[in-house]
């Protein structure tokens, strides 16, 4: 494959997938644009600065590509600064290639520091409510298996994210309930902390994250169940609630009959208010959010 | 079919149903008991006495079967008060079907009167945002469609009652946005106001409607959207939310894999406090609730 084909795949991909959170496909977009540099290298023969500019031009393409996910942006405008201030490279494509893989591993490590200090604020026994697919919430229940913990999760329709969640609680044993969107209300009562991912951190103290995030944040309210966002800081986005795009997707995924007056709707990302959030957790520790929490000395 | 095993067919039929709602139910089990009558009468040559008894029994087990719906408890207990102080009658079978057929018309006499009190809270163009299926707000759409008025509806997982009302709204050329309950939190701002059905109106004010109705209410009082419970005073019930028990309903419907360690939940109904209720509209008029309404002038 040539290398414009490559990258034109590879934006498909990336626009398409809905298995994947924001740091994974931040991640993955490293990888394509690494590879994508070692192909116009290998091809093409080009010079660093023409090499460069298509760089800069396809990270612009991805990043456009999912604007409800910070990280994506964030790791490719890193990743583009730390080449451009590196000056000429005697290889571009292999400097792109180390950089990638540095940013990556970054990342996950600050994920799993994020997932450390999450796993702080549960109790023995206590029983966990989260929404969604988060790899960094699966992190944390990965850590958290021998303190007996128990879990309530969503199925997150249309795209059932829940699903996959739902398996990897089955795998490490967490007895869990599985509901619907729509029960959230009922569940809620029965839970002791609520945990969710984000896609993007916005600079007012809002969450951008999937839809459903919202509601969920304003019934542990109700229930004075503490809700926690916990995400590394590459979530962090300098966007407010005035300029991020929340993604639409396909309303053929709500398998509706098509009917005249009738239209599906599909927005995946919601923002909750910072209003609602007791805290935020990231590798760099727990921030204390403006909604009350039930035990503020912890578990 | 002898009288007892269509009993036995017309309970199952009743604590199956997932298709029509409180009110519908209980006309339905006035027409199962008059029949049930008929055919005892017709067989068995049953007195008086004997038939009012199998009477009593199967009345009984139709309040039982549907725990969480109002109108079958009192529209049932009304016939069979009214056919215990009628004396003995000649045909007791034919004074049954007479009784059943009056509780009927009075039941839809004052959901059509509800339909026509709660229509005069919508403005020209107004958007009307409700959840799942109720047969009185699909008589207030039917009443407003001059109007000019919008829906937003959901589609009520997983028994997906929205389709329902989807075909219905499309017929009256009524243009409507379909979204998950994920979506309600994006959906209420762009709404007017919030029309509800219920199943059971509890003694303290809260209401027990389709499982999702509580996050709507919460998400409707949060963007000073007006939360408006629409019902005939058939469906108010002595109950409290601590004797009204919910329904649960099988959760292959989530059709979710089997998986060691995860259960999946499909409570049916859930209860939505008097905190969030604007108001309650019924065939007497409207009763102020607690929750602020926006344009407390009407619209």
């Amino acid at each position: 494959m040539k290398p414009q084909a490559f990258a034109r795949a590879g934006l498909r991909e990336i626009k398409q997938d809905q298995r994947h959170g924001a740091s994974q496909l931040a991640h993955r977009c490293l990888q394509l644009v690494a590879e994508y540099a070692r192909r116009l290298h290998d091809i093409e023969k080009s010079d660093g600065d023409a090499l460069l500019e298509a760089l800069v031009n396809f990270v612009a393409a991805l990043q456009a590509a999912r604007p409800s996910m910070a990280p994506i942006e964030n790791l490719l405008r890193e990743f583009i600064e730390s080449m451009q201030n590196a000056g000429p490279a005697a290889d571009v494509a292999e400097s792109a290639e180390q950089r990638a893989q540095y940013l990556i591993e970054q990342s996950k490590r600050a994920i799993f520091q994020t997932a450390e200090k999450a796993g702080s604020l549960v109790g023995r026994g206590d029983t966990i409510f989260t929404h969604s697919f988060s790899s960094t919430i699966a992190a944390i229940f990965q850590n958290l298996h021998s303190k007996s913990v128990k879990a309530v999760i969503t199925e997150s329709r249309p795209g059932n994210e829940g699903e996959l969640l739902a398996r990897q609680l089955s795998a490490l044993k967490i007895p869990t309930q599985y509901i619907t969107e729509a029960q959230i209300s009922l569940f809620i009562r029965r839970s002791d902390i609520v945990l969710v991912g984000a896609d993007t951190l916005l600079a007012d103290g809002s969450v951008v994250n999937k839809t459903g995030t919202h509601l969920l944040a304003m019934a542990a309210f109700d229930a004075g169940v503490p809700f926690y966002v916990c995400c590394e800081s590459y979530k962090q986005s300098s966007r407010t609630q005035m300029n991020i795009a929340l993604e639409e997707k396909s309303n053929s995924e709500l398998q509706l009959k098509n009917m005249p007056f009738i239209e599906a709707r599909n927005i995946y990302f919601d923002i909750t208010p910072r209003k609602w959030i007791s805290g935020y957790i990231s590798e760099q520790g727990i921030r204390r959010g403006v909604s009350p929490i039930k035990n503020p000395e912890g578990p």
